[in-house]
């Protein structure tokens, strides 16, 4: 089974790689973006077994120690 | 107003560190992960203005032009 964690910067970092992609697409004529993060989209099949009330609760300790930075990072699973 | 690019590997394409995810989460005691595909979450907070039917068509020529490699990337435009 398929499952999604989105992975952001927290809101206080600062993304230089979506100031560069902002200022890239100004330069190549998009106007009109107020703003760019880039974060990770993290897409994994699981074996079904894994299917259940535990789920959640088992990607979110593999983000916690894996998948994310606590530090700077917060994720959201997805589905 | 924030609109949403995921950009993804093309699924024919190796992803070297999708599978180093997955081994290091099998290494910390996370069975059951057959895969793991990492790529890129891209938000934008673009001007109200840009809002209306060619919106859509602007961000794909920005995925097409920028957000995107489309030799060995795909994207999704997301709400």
């Amino acid at each position: 089974m398929k499952v999604t964690v989105l992975v952001r910067l927290k809101s206080e970092v600062l993304d230089p790689q979506g100031d560069a992609v902002r200022r890239a697409l100004g330069k190549l004529g998009f106007e009109g973006v107020r703003s760019v993060r880039v974060g990770k989209l993290i897409e994994m099949d699981v074996e079904d077994g894994l299917a259940g009330p535990d789920l959640k609760a088992r990607l979110a300790k593999m983000a916690d120690e894996m998948l994310a930075n606590p530090v700077i990072e917060d994720y959201e699973i997805v589905g």
